[in-house]
């Protein structure tokens, strides 16, 4: 159990992250001050810098907890996830005390189904996500490219497919690497353009076609009917 | 025939759009100040006041002009393009003396499958080009969000694909609307990724994997042979 201190401190920089995420969201990584993140977060300009020496070290931290997603899903077939409720819980880096049953089959194609919809729905529902994801595309894609992110998720999606080419689910042909490359690029060009054309509102709906438009030429015809292009009935609940 | 201080003032707007997209470019809306466009444009600051009165106006300027890039292939079988022998000289506003033998059975798939291609080389070549789709993803979909970009690439999609769905190239049951989202939104994710990833040397080949993916949901199996996902063999020629 922690310290009442260490705890302290963490509870501190939550709020950091918390407050930094909503400066983030809303004016990106150069309309920014820590000025506006300590007033956002409602800590003293000390304590921010007692946890970040810089904006920059900030950014990265929202940069790399969007991965965390992917904690939703059990994405290893060795270990097991534990049961994360929804993004919110995920973001700020608590866990549950149930455990989610391990996916009788372990991961696959509608694990990566699952997370494109999980993704979609943290970028509705969570301004630390959505704040990690505005700082991938302006900062780490322009302002001081960092490809990390994009490999990240790349990582995750062969970890998915590579198992489900395994068992049948995808055609043998496949470039699994490719595979993924692709997905991680569609996807992030799918919800800018859901946010700039409806502010998101029909991100799912667009989720469901990048699937509907994909899947026909990389599974075989005869397991089409096996996999849910709106996400796993488990996916889908956790989103209403 | 243009009298010499038109042209001459033509010349002087060229070179500071071309000089605001070396600008942009390299460090995009935020990082660019007038003094950096005058720098780089070689003209006095009161020149620069004169064609644009503003550091957004340069920008919205350069954001709508990427889309000149479908005037290199006839989207439109009532008004066929004039020719023009690369995103250069689509980019400068000029365009030559031939004409493009029309496309005998009008725009179709093919001509979105050349237009993504046409973008590809147009964002691995042409500064102006690149600065514009930058202004698009950064200042475009976060800072000031405007979706009329997306919208003028969906609406030169609609043109293209009504007519390949009327003739049968499509599956009738595709909503083509939907169908044009998708591919200007995976086209852009896919674009981000090859720079942040590999500085768009890749650029060709993820966007070949595009059509390869894309084209078994979309186009009856009798028909898939009759599309090259690596664009028509003017198309290719164009880019050598």
């Amino acid at each position: 159990m922690p310290r009442p201190r260490q705890h302290r401190a963490e509870v501190t920089r939550q709020a950091i992250l918390d407050g930094a995420a909503v400066a983030f969201d809303r004016s990106g990584f150069g309309g920014t001050s820590l000025s506006d993140v300590v007033k956002h977060a409602g800590v003293t300009k000390g304590a921010l810098y007692f946890h970040f020496p810089s904006k920059e070290a900030l950014a990265r931290t929202l940069m790399a907890e969007q991965l965390r997603v992917a904690d939703l899903v059990p994405t290893g077939p060795e270990t097991p996830s534990p049961g994360i409720t929804g993004p919110e819980a995920s973001s700020r880096g608590t866990t549950g005390a149930d455990t989610t049953s391990p996916n009788p089959t372990g991961p696959g194609l509608q694990t990566v189904i699952d997370l494109t919809h999980h993704m979609a729905h943290g970028l509705r529902s969570d301004t630390r996500i959505r704040a990690g994801i505005r700082l991938v595309i302006e900062f780490g894609s322009f302002t001081d490219p960092d490809p990390s992110p994009y490999e990240g998720w790349i990582d995750i999606c062969i970890k998915c497919l590579t198992p489900a080419q395994d068992r049948g689910d995808l055609h043998r042909s496949l470039d699994v690497h490719a595979l993924s490359t692709y997905l991680v690029g569609a996807f992030t060009g799918i919800q800018v353009t859901s946010h700039v054309r409806t502010g998101r509102t029909d991100l799912h709906d667009r989720v469901v076609d990048l699937w509907n438009l994909t899947l026909p030429a990389i599974v075989p015809a005869d397991r089409l009917a096996q996999f849910d292009p709106a996400g796993s009935p488990e996916c889908r609940a956790a989103r209403t």
